[in-house]
């Protein structure tokens, strides 16, 4: 049953599980210091394809057919997949999954949508809408690059706010409750959250006072507080962003320095590997899930943690323009016991 | 409850109702056969703002307001939003709709969002995820001219079967089972057709082929005929789209001739509007339900229909790059009865 949970959560009282995933990622991102949890690399940035964005299209393909091929079952066995990524119209999932011929719903919360599509899967699973979805993510940085800033030829420098955006996907399979498998309990639907903040060059300052709202949202309707959970991790708010998050949960009341953890600053090496603030993108979260978060759960080096991805809902065009940035901030709460 | 019907549909057996539903719409499509059916009109293509694509928020924005006036609740007994548009990264939608305050879950599948959104807002309400939820969704054609084809200042010569998109946005409130409303009682999702369709100045031609699987799939999944409904509304598949779907639909042994209507030749009256083959958009669909079936159910002129909405799942960029255009598309059943 899902049960509403004060204003913004809901809970799955049989918690849908998570019962296969995968992560496929490129060469800067194998080199980093979750090396050792990604499935596969695809060192060439073009994967042997036309363009950028095939290649992305390429790592979801990857990521999918590795998932099922963990899960045991066939695409003919998936009912939904929920998907999304951040290039213009979703085009890298579109064109990813169409051959795979299963019911598709297209999914956008820019880098929260690894989040939201793993939500969407909870709540079908758990309403019987599905007995199995697949939640599938990506983001090329040779793809983003070039529709979001330049082509990557002109070799524009970065700012030191700036975040590298993630070549990535991860895959993964969501089924009804069963015992022994990590579980998504209860989750939080974040609102739009626009703090001002105009500098593309800086998404973890436009992102976190979204993700400091969802997780007051989410403490609040729990009745629970940071200590409560093993870790706190956030998708993609990097160095810059961390610290916002810091100062703003502090406002509110919450500590959380102690046990959070930013996908953007695991992913990569930020003192050998120039990516300034720290990973981004919907292959950050998505991959990092997949090759650390969900290992740890059923090594049970973590018992019961939140995973909460946040996405900056702006385009190309509306930074031309001088509007700010909004954003948003998805979040679940994953569970494991042997 | 909801059950699985068939492979790829959904039944509600509380079917949710939507309680209050809007249109906003531009000049040329207040000049149109629908005229009466509207809510609002605004008639410069700027809505008095800076850009085009804040003209589209603005759309948006006055949808729900005037859906939520309509339904006599306020902003804050709303759950959950689903919203989606054409821009990039869903921009119209996300700029419109932060000022609500209400939880946000972005859908993308392009035209194929109006349906899309009202499907969602329908899961949440049978599996109590929400009590109330709004599906908002909507085009511009100066906004979408820009992005997908030339500024309009070009001038550019339309080829005959190119549709001309909707300036408009629909909103719908969808809540719980209550007697006499017009409810959704059961749906499909559909899967990615590509029938390798590269012309993106016909997207009739390369969403009927999506249109017919889903149709299909439907009346199989269901055990039902065309005849089983007081009519079958595809979302803006246009002139040309509409003789592929027949000729596609009479390949599978079904004839929808009879009681098929297309939004998308509704909308506009192709003789004395200059508009090649159709409407099209994600307001198209969405501004007709609104004006035009919902109110024609409530009647008593329709008891029992389908809607359906087509999407072209292409960019500028995959079509620049001579890739072909998936489709996809989504279809709802609706009720009522007094």
């Amino acid at each position: 049953m899902i049960k509403r949970m004060g204003k913004y959560s809901l809970k799955f009282t049989e918690a849908p599980i998570i019962s296969a995933f995968s992560s496929v990622v490129g060469k800067l991102e194998s080199r980093g210091p979750l090396k050792e949890g990604f499935d596969k690399v695809i060192y060439d940035c073009h994967a042997l394809k036309d363009s950028f964005e095939e290649a992305e299209s390429t790592l979801q393909q990857e990521a999918l057919s590795l998932a099922l091929s963990k899960w045991g079952g066939n695409k003919e066995d998936v009912d939904f997949i929920f998907a999304g990524d951040l290039l213009n119209q979703c085009t890298a999932s579109s064109f990813a999954l169409k051959g795979f011929n299963i019911p598709f719903l297209g999914q956008y919360g820019a880098c929260s949508t690894s989040a939201q599509t793993l939500i969407m899967a909870a709540i079908f699973a758990q309403s019987n809408a599905s007995s199995v979805s697949a939640a599938v993510t990506s983001s090329h940085f040779c793809s983003a690059e070039r529709q979001f800033r330049f082509p990557l030829e002109y070799g524009a420098v970065k700012t030191p706010t700036a975040q590298r955006t993630v070549t990535g996907s991860g895959a993964f399979i969501i089924e009804k409750n069963k015992p022994h498998y990590p579980s998504i309990s209860s989750a939080t639907i974040g609102k739009i959250v626009d703090f001002s903040v105009k500098d593309a060059n800086n998404m973890g300052a436009a992102m976190a006072p979204a993700a400091a709202d969802t997780l007051e949202n989410f403490f609040k309707d729990s009745n629970t507080t940071p200590k409560d959970f093993d870790a706190v991790f956030t998708g993609d708010l990097g160095e810059v962003g961390s610290k916002i998050l810091y100062e703003l949960m502090g406002e509110k009341g919450f500590d959380i320095r102690e046990n959070h953890k930013d996908c953007g600053l695991m992913i990569f090496d930020r003192k050998n590997q120039d990516v300034q603030a720290g990973g981004s993108g919907c292959g950050c979260g998505a991959c990092t899930l997949s090759a650390h978060i969900l290992p740890k759960l059923l090594k049970g080096t973590y018992k019961r943690v939140l995973y909460m991805a946040t996405g900056a809902l702006l385009s190309s065009t509306t930074s031309a323009q001088g509007q700010s940035i909004p954003a948003i901030a998805h979040l679940l709460e994953l569970n494991y016991s042997k």
